[in-house]
């Protein structure tokens, strides 16, 4: 995560209350790849237990190593960018971004070689005026206009999770077969002649004039399920199991 | 919210141990506007007083309407589509996707008239395989490889937030099945055990050691069909035909 890391944004808390919030949000930070965190007057002070016992593993190296700040503007000195995360009409002539952007905005301020920092508020309310008013641009998380207020460690989430789609060169889909051989069309056209084969001998494509169209039915049904070579030996396998007696012992009664 | 919420993924959580997640999950689900939640098996039983506490305001009407089932089975009988929340490799050869294109895919199935579901494991240990194996889809959040374990409200959180990212523009999606009605899983589930039935009694799921694997190779073939109420069907009669001895007249010599 080394690169991922040395680039995301700075994330600032200002009057946090709950210590466990503050783990949360450090917690999630590393899930996402973002190590840096400032607290600007957290109400309970500075070490915090509950905040240590919130972020396990990797997140305790950001608990260790969190700045705290008597203000905004000392916790922001050495930015060059700073985004306010807001729910609420500030009724401020100011940029108003959403995450996605947000992060991109991050990405291109680094890259130019900036800091970019984005700023939450406390649980109860969120930023102050001034606080944001110290801010070049408004972080608004789209929600439920009848219910905004988001819990501080998962606006944190979202944030992060936005820098970490971006900055992870999330491009690369993984293959949903595992590396598996797909099946080639001659194993597809083995199974089709196999199965329509027995299909006929039981009678079941039938009547004769709408075996094509269940012929095409049946047959796109497995093209759909884009089968590897072992899905198709298996397949395979079961028709001819299923259209045998069974040898090892008698059958059960049906 | 009505539309987006009437039209948004069911979230079940299998396997819950924390009321507080669960109030969590339910808060935040009411943030970004979905409002079915259901459970599987949860550790402390139902109704739960830390869920209550956790879930504030409009989020207690959804803690209200849970809906607490004793199997994922059940908990999916009504829905067509399921994703299966994990970050650990499952070597199942099923589609994967990340939150975005999971979101996409709902929206996609609701149109076409379906149902769709996200299903989360527990906090200490995620889903069981046997749960996963009856998912259509993995859903992976993207994560720093170092720390993949997200806290389950906010694996919750990044799931709702990318629906409502898209719910917000809603439009016209494409059925994907050309207005054919999905297979519900109650549909699917009656396929599994009918030819797991019937591949018992041949004894192709043989030896009993290496029956769970095969069986779950088995369904993931048909997951990855996306099969439409009539395949189900079409499957279940080819099955009982190559199971029977024809009556029509003499099978063909072979």
């Amino acid at each position: 995560m080394g690169e991922v890391d040395r680039l995301g944004p700075v994330i600032i808390l200002a009057d946090a209350q709950m210590g466990e919030n503050i783990g949360a949000a450090a917690r999630v930070m590393h899930n996402f790849g973002l190590s840096r965190l400032r607290l600007v007057r957290p109400r309970d002070g500075w070490p915090n237990p509950a905040a240590e016992a919130m972020a396990t593993r990797g997140a305790a190296a950001i608990i260790e190593n969190t700045q705290v700040f008597e203000t905004v503007e000392q916790a922001t000195a050495d930015v060059t960018r700073v985004f306010a995360a807001t729910a609420r009409e500030r009724y401020m002539q100011k940029a108003v971004v959403e995450p996605e952007a947000c992060a991109r905005a991050c990405a291109e301020e680094v890259t130019a070689g900036g800091l970019a920092a984005i700023l939450f508020g406390s649980e109860r309310a969120g930023l102050e005026n001034d606080d944001v008013s110290l801010a070049d641009t408004i972080l608004t998380i789209p929600c439920n206009p009848e219910f905004t207020s988001l819990n501080l460690a998962q606006s944190v989430a979202i944030l992060a999770y936005e820098w970490m789609k971006l900055a992870g060169g999330l491009s690369v889909a993984r293959p949903s077969l595992m590396g598996a051989r797909p099946a080639r069309r001659e194993d597809l056209f083995g199974l089709f002649a196999h199965l329509e084969a027995e299909l006929d001998r039981v009678e079941f494509l039938y009547p004769p004039a709408k075996r094509p169209a269940m012929v095409r039915n049946i047959r796109n049904m497995w093209h759909r399920a884009n089968l590897t070579y072992q899905d198709v030996q298996t397949i395979r396998g079961m028709i001819t199991a299923l259209t045998r007696t069974p040898k090892r012992r008698k059958p059960r009664d049906e």
